[in-house]
């Protein structure tokens, strides 16, 4: 009942992968009819793409509407250039306009505009008008068929209105309510109409409209509305007129693919654009190595302040012993600042201007951890090594987490201001930032205490 | 109308402090006027609890109503500890029984009890029905109150049973069908009524349920209510009995929070359970001072590593330069595997079974990516230094790149494996891990390669 209805038997998958590469079509069929259509999304994403063509065409025609559906856009993509040309424009004729423009980005652009000339006129408006938003906007995401009502109509005329129409909007649920030039004066939720006397006008039962507009972001439009938890959030143009709705479950959609996003470039990779299993190994390489190549260019700049303190580290070799646990440590404190304050501006709870308030917080948390660390860190190499080396050990800590979680703390306030994702200035960044700071602090420390 | 309605201008905010402090009630309520529910939300999140106590007082009935249940329930718990008991009975009565178990999870026990005992006869039984469930599961999240229908019933009926009940139940859209032993039998949704004839049967128009068990982990269970795209996913028992239901924006909201704590876990953080501002200092220092210690004492790994090779270090300082690009392209390497596969796993991509296919995969990843930077490294080192050293460094690089992507790949498999949250494995975890290992790698290179 549970798990089950999404993750496909490791078996079923096992039998669809030898049955797909033993050519045995009746098996594959028998495997195939075993499994709901998520298990179907599921166990095909592990496939590559050829194994994933020959599956899908034995499909019965809804269910391959719906595994299309399901599919991520780059998925849907690639099945489309291994399908007939009368196969792909049926399916894509079938799609809501906005999972079109989802697809559609994906595309080479001479198929897209085949595709949408192959659209019914009045198909081809709707995917047009979404597709006329830019890029990254909610106007791109959200639904341009909405079903609405005006104030002045009584609730029994808008449920009549409605139920003949029940099947041609993306939601019942959610009425904008409109004048007569289309701005939006209200919203009807069909629960408050159902629960009002037929004989009330919708003005009586409507509520203020939160609303997004068209241009704006569309992760903070996504946001707002699961933040509201509203079931649809009209969308409308700079003169307030309705232009379409932004449901829930695309929210959702929106918030998942931006937030793995997030946790990729908080990690140094580039986001994988489908499936882990499914992607290349290549792609894999490609989404990692240009961040990887730019943090080891920022780390020669560790080695080069090493260089300068050679003659230190030549006459007392033990300085080296500490330099991974020093500047791991830092890290580590820059890292946690970082997080803390990424995740809070993700979700409104800091921003810009509160760069000051963050400064002084993250440089007191700081000391607190530096002045802990430092202290054991004093005691033991005390004991273990010299005092004077236990001193220099100690107040490195405390300097270096000092600066570390302010630095780590400030980044992401900074990233953002100057309007770069936040994640990109991330972790690794910070590591490899921290890390030269952390050695210049140690080695001058160092040379103080120790008369060097 | 967008972004302003839900984040207060920081103009308000100033003076709404400033008012408390100057204890300026006038104009404090003048401030307070000009927000919306959500911007006052906003704004007092910002406030220290005092503050928020002064202000959350001079809100209207309604209006702190709906305050208090968008509080994160931290705040809340915090909140009712200030209030008279009167006006905290109130406010308890009047929240959702799934809200309220949120709050109870806050509250000393003896509190919650008392609050429960006040409670009217039905609500505590709703209630109490919530709280026998297993923290963590999904029985524990759901509402118990749900409008449902049987198969036999027609359309109208089930629309005129309706309409009376509209407010008593969490969501009024989709509607669970259940036989005369409230098994589920399927779902209807409140679209399809409306789109169908009065004269027909329910059963002809209700589709098969998606359902969660009772006692199964809430982030699943709400992943896979938001994966489906569905507006609700009914909550059964081991006999498919109804006992509740979820709906996507209890979904969502219970998704934020796991992500929120997968986020801080990544950064080696424990969660905040409050916004940012609000939280103090010494709680910030909590949340990061175990995990910081835990790291710290790992990293004498790689103190007592580098004691092993003191002597190799002393006759060759120049391999000491490279210990921190070395080491940080190691964690580098490793955190990347590590992010990919940990988001993969939560969106079910990938599965503890799949540990070998990670596995090939990750060490071809790492091999490729150690081959290139080893080849870079190997140039640029030998030009440099000296053409033995650059071997060195680019031999390093390459196993070091290896070894970092498949430890970091398979330990959030690991970590599922052993019941553990995969993020707790996680990127400062890896990178200390893969230190230790990096060097022990550099310096048999070194030995191995210059002959020392």
């Amino acid at each position: 009942m549970t798990d089950d209805q999404t993750r496909p038997p490791t078996a079923v998958i096992d039998t669809i992968t030898e049955s797909v590469n033993s050519r045995d079509l009746s098996g594959l069929a028998a495997a195939i009819g075993e499994l709901t259509t998520r298990q179907l999304v599921a166990a095909l994403e592990r496939l590559n793409a050829r194994q994933r063509a020959v599956v899908y065409r034995l499909l019965p025609k809804q269910q391959a509407l719906e595994v299309f559906e399901a599919f991520p856009p780059t998925l849907q993509g690639e099945l489309v250039a291994g399908l007939q040309d009368g196969e792909v424009a049926a399916l894509f004729a079938e799609l809501d306009p906005d999972d079109r423009v989802w697809l559609l980005d994906e595309l080479p652009a001479l198929v897209a505009q085949r595709l949408l000339r192959g659209l019914p006129e009045h198909e081809r408006q709707l995917t047009a008008e979404v597709l006329g938003y830019p890029n990254g906007s909610i106007g791109r995401r959200m639904s341009p068929e909405v079903l609405t009502t005006h104030p002045e109509r009584t609730v029994g005329e808008t449920l009549a209105r409605l139920r003949p129409r029940v099947h041609d909007a993306e939601t019942v649920y959610t009425l904008p309510v409109l004048d007569h030039e289309r701005r939006i004066v209200g919203v009807v939720s069909l629960r408050d109409l159902l629960g009002a006397d037929d004989t009330a006008a919708v003005a009586s039962v409507m509520r203020d409209a939160h609303t997004a507009g068209a241009t704006e972001d569309a992760e903070l439009a996504a946001r707002r509305c699961a933040d509201l938890g509203v079931l649809a959030l009209p969308v409308v143009d700079s003169e307030s007129r309705l232009v379409g709705i932004l449901t829930i479950d695309d929210a959702v959609r929106i918030l998942e693919h931006e937030e793995s996003e997030d946790a990729a470039r908080q990690g140094g990779v580039e986001p994988l654009r489908r499936p882990y299993l499914s992607t290349p190994v290549l792609s894999i390489v490609r989404s990692r190595v240009v961040w990887l190549l730019v943090l080891a260019i920022g780390a020669t700049l560790t080695v080069q302040v090493l260089s300068v303190f050679e003659a230190t580290l030549e006459q007392l070799t033990v300085l080296a012993l500490f330099v991974p646990l020093l500047i791991g440590t830092g890290g580590n404190t820059g890292n946690q600042a970082a997080t803390t304050v990424t995740r809070a501006l993700a979700l409104g709870d800091v921003r810009p201007p509160d760069v000051l308030k963050v400064l002084t917080r993250e440089m007191r948390v700081g000391a607190m951890l530096g002045l802990l660390l430092g202290a054991i860190g004093f005691a033991i190499t005390a004991l273990v090594y010299a005092p004077q080396v236990g001193l220099v050990i100690g107040l490195t800590l405390l300097a270096v987490c000092t600066a570390a979680a302010t630095i780590g703390g400030i980044m992401p306030l900074v990233a953002r201001a100057i309007r770069v994702d936040p994640a990109v200035f991330s972790n690794p960044f910070i590591t490899t930032f921290v890390d030269a700071t952390g050695l210049i602090i140690y080695f001058l420390i160092a040379r103080a205490v120790l008369g060097l």
